[in-house]
């Protein structure tokens, strides 16, 4: 018997208790699970989400001068005050390496925070789909995972990204689908992924795409449709309130 | 502007209130809105959905004698004591003409009586896609496309047949898509359309799906799976509490 993936279209639609056990891994695709890879990859030492600004800057003061980096975004723009917004871009070597970046985003954060009760909770993107699907095939745990939506919408490019995890999981490792959300979400990222010219059409007209073409950030869309642009995984841990790269 | 199409992947998800002012589309495709655009098109008068066994019993006792045919399922098997099940081949013009259906099912119902705020609620299936969405056209209301589902769970079919309404929708009159849930069963459904084969392969792959295999029914899942069999449009009218065919 295959271990089984689910999908949840929002953190909201996740039963009570369904993850216990199970790993989580969680999809904000625009743009909060991209960056968060993007920040780790070019040396941060760990990302601290937040739920608040308030709770970022506190957080940020709690650090050592010149260790933290604030950054995340309200509305997709830059929070006043921040190092850093919420594109992939921004979080060069030069700007993170070595540092605490602390980063809160209206939905991604929520998602993670909500994912609490599971065994592990990773973070997925297209930036690192390959790597996450070989870190989840070393487990022998459920599989669920978690679209971040908009403001408590379903929103298509979380559940591209889902239906790509999930898809890959089925090729390479033989996961089957525990729930018909999970083949929806592969049926869509199959209809998306002829080309990659059409995932990056689907992903430009989703709600998120449609707020970050609004707001000029339209690079960030083609950025978070590469794949596996790194081999690593961000795990949240917490414990410590940290995501870190996965060992 | 085009009107709207909005999906629901199950009658808990619509919001409150957002079906007033708008056409609310039940589909539970596996098998009672089949099942229902078959009485209808073979002469029944109308079809009673009932949300419990005794409540079509005491329904179908008010009748005068010989006028109501009791038919549903509980667990996808005929009801003990009732002359039909729910399976679209049983409402033949023999069993039903001139009828009135006393139709009780575990999901189809109460997706029906979820949807009773709506200005309009149309009953919709691969059977009568052509004429639903013919009829859907002539309305300047916001669409609502919900399914189901089986048990408070998603279901793969019910988001497929709401797929191929919406993309329909958009191909002949132009109707915009009000949200992303609309994108992702259009996508499900552009994936799984490929050809007629890949349709019904993928509504077997699903929770409704595998159920019937289960039970023999195989030929429902073909059956619901064919296109505009029929041109007609089933109404639930909630205050009379009938579902007739619409003008």
């Amino acid at each position: 018997m295959s271990t089984p993936v689910c999908c949840h279209l929002l953190p909201d639609f996740v039963p009570t208790d369904a993850l216990r056990g199970g790993v989580a891994v969680v999809i904000d695709l625009l743009r909060a699970s991209t960056t968060i890879v993007h920040a780790l990859a070019h040396g941060a030492e760990c990302v601290v989400p937040c739920e608040t600004v308030d709770d970022a800057l506190r957080e940020a003061a709690a650090c050592s001068p010149g260790a933290a980096v604030l950054g995340g975004e309200r509305g997709g723009m830059r929070i006043e005050g921040f190092h850093l917004g919420n594109s992939p871009f921004e979080y060069t070597p030069e700007a993170v390496g070595g540092k605490t970046v602390v980063f809160t985003t209206t939905n991604g954060t929520r998602a993670l925070f909500r994912c609490r009760a599971a065994r592990r909770v990773l973070v997925g993107a297209f930036a690192n789909l390959s790597a996450l699907v070989d870190c989840l095939a070393t487990f022998d745990h459920p599989v669920h995972l978690v679209c971040a939506g908009t403001d408590g919408h379903v929103t298509r490019e979380d559940a591209l990204c889902a239906g790509g995890i999930a898809e890959t999981l089925r090729e390479r490792y033989n996961f089957g689908f525990a729930d018909d959300v999970a083949r929806l979400a592969v049926d869509a990222y199959t209809a998306a992924d002829a080309t990659e010219t059409t995932l990056l059409t689907a992903l430009k007209d989703s709600v998120g795409g449609r707020n970050l073409m609004v707001l000029g950030h339209e690079a960030d869309i083609a950025r978070a449709a590469q794949r596996d642009l790194f081999a690593l995984v961000p795990e949240f841990l917490p414990n410590s309130g940290r995501i870190v790269v996965s060992d």
